[in-house]
């Protein structure tokens, strides 16, 4: 199979949802800006070996290729519309690139975004996703805009994809769902247009991205522990506090949204959460002082335990 | 380094020259459409081992990413906006990181193209960038609009980097510069909005990226051997023509627009892109005949040699 029988078989497999002004084939794709909007642009890398294992079902990584990318615009409360997919394929095995274009292509087409162009080369096996969305200007839900006095809540449930991750084959279906299927919270980011001040999408575990919102805004936070929403599934698996609290907080992969919001629009945050069948619960408070403490149920604080997940990290 | 001092280095190292709405550190970037334009939008990835080798040096690395990309916006008439950097790095060598940088910043900068985000992984060297830029509608340069009747054209010259890549190190140093770094035809792309029809850039060779022209306008062209632009140094290192020819027609690398245009524009083409400093060629005809035939000083036909470069291709 050629390159160019690849790009075609691709492009028969993935028709657009909501075609561009010009789509896969060109030296680029064109697409017609959507009228009192910004463009909200995000790219994120799954490397074999790193993001998910060789053997992965390539339907899950496709998936999971959409739904990491997918998360960033929903975390920005932007609205998908198109995306690039740069693929580095050891060889032409088109069992898997059609597996891969139908875990791809189905999360996609529910979030109303087409896949407009991109590149494939021989190489170790990564996929590179661009994707594109739009949002009215000043709705953005930015990182730098957590207030004193903001609730800091968090959509669904935290940690597990952590514990799937450590119980491997073990883990019950649902919790390995989570780690190969997750649900990126684009409703969720846009039903808090307006109502929410600071957004992230939890990728590399709570700690961290929280982190990246606290510092960005020049604030603190102080969070209750109890609080943190576990599934019933991984209070099964995981049945010792602190080691639950561990994955809430530092496992990756959960692909919720941490979000803060002022007090007096809590209940229209849970109204327009619940409209979209989302969950979602307050886990602490935003307050000038510097740092993310954390509360026992006791009242007293917990050592904040290792940090996220980060791909640069001198090995413990 | 963390992947978050990683993060802080390309940053400071890359400063904005038109500031987007939000930049890097978010979780996708904003940017404010321009308005009247379409948005046209790229991605090409460059792995050590394929593109280039490991030991290149990073600026000439992190140049060429900018080049072949910035390349496909030239061959769409866009003007350049912005870019998403993946990087994935098998370790975090921040005297690589900064060549690399360095590279990619200088060449984006000439062309006024910010980064505005992207992703850092640990992995095998890739870089896969994907650049924004915005074009009128109806003034795009598509693979599709070739016509029966129009010329076609080359900018620049052909086959110089098939020539440094074959004659390695011995090469002299303009030839090795036109593999390594490639200068984009932004300019010449800009030039032709409103005269040529078509338009591709050579990345893979000018025998298979015309023939994209070909197939995407359903049409044909007969090419002389002859008129193919060389270079002197090119003359001087490969003497024998049906050599040259060979480089000229299937080696890839060498980012110069091919396009095609009606033959009552050519001294406007000449013009246009002579006020930009860039030559350009007539080196054929497009017609209705299917297929592309190449013709020899002597008026033979000479029969199409080895096809265009191929990522998937099977061995020959």
């Amino acid at each position: 199979m050629s390159e160019f029988d690849l790009i075609a078989r691709i492009r028969a497999r993935f028709p657009s949802p909501a075609a561009p002004e010009l789509g896969i084939g060109d030296d680029g794709a064109l697409l017609a800006p959507r009228p009192g909007h910004l463009l909200a642009v995000s790219t994120d890398s799954l490397l074999a070996g790193v993001h998910f294992r060789p053997d992965d079902p390539p339907a899950d990584i496709g998936h999971k290729a959409a739904a990491v990318n997918l998360s960033d615009l929903a975390a920005m409360a932007a609205e998908p519309a198109a995306c690039l997919l740069a693929l580095s394929l050891p060889g032409a095995d088109t069992g898997w690139l059609d597996g891969f274009l139908d875990g791809l292509g189905g999360l996609a087409r529910r979030h109303g975004m087409a896949l407009v162009g991109g590149d494939t080369t021989r190489g170790p096996l990564a996929v590179t996703l661009t994707v594109l969305g739009w949002v009215p200007p000043g709705q953005a839900l930015r990182r730098d805009a957590a207030r004193p006095g903001d609730e800091v809540w968090v959509t669904g449930t935290l940690g597990d994809a952590a514990a799937a991750l450590a119980l491997g084959e073990a883990a019950e279906p649902w919790l390995l769902a989570r780690l190969r299927r997750p649900e990126p919270r684009c409703a969720a980011g846009l039903a808090l247009r307006g109502l929410a001040h600071a957004a992230i999408d939890l990728s590399d575990g709570l700690l961290g991205d929280l982190g990246h919102v606290l510092a960005a805004s020049g604030c603190g936070a102080d969070l209750e522990l109890a609080d943190l929403p576990a599934s019933p599934a991984l209070c099964a698996a995981v049945p010792e506090a602190e080691t639950r609290w561990r994955y809430q907080l530092c496992g990756g992969d959960d692909y919720e949204l941490a979000f803060t919001a002022p007090p007096e629009r809590r209940e229209a945050v849970s109204a327009a959460l619940a409209a979209q069948g989302v969950a979602a619960t307050r886990i602490g408070r935003i307050d000038l002082r510097p740092g993310l403490r954390l509360y026992r149920p006791d009242g007293r604080l917990w050592p904040p335990p290792a940090r996220a997940w980060q791909h640069f990290a001198d090995p413990p």
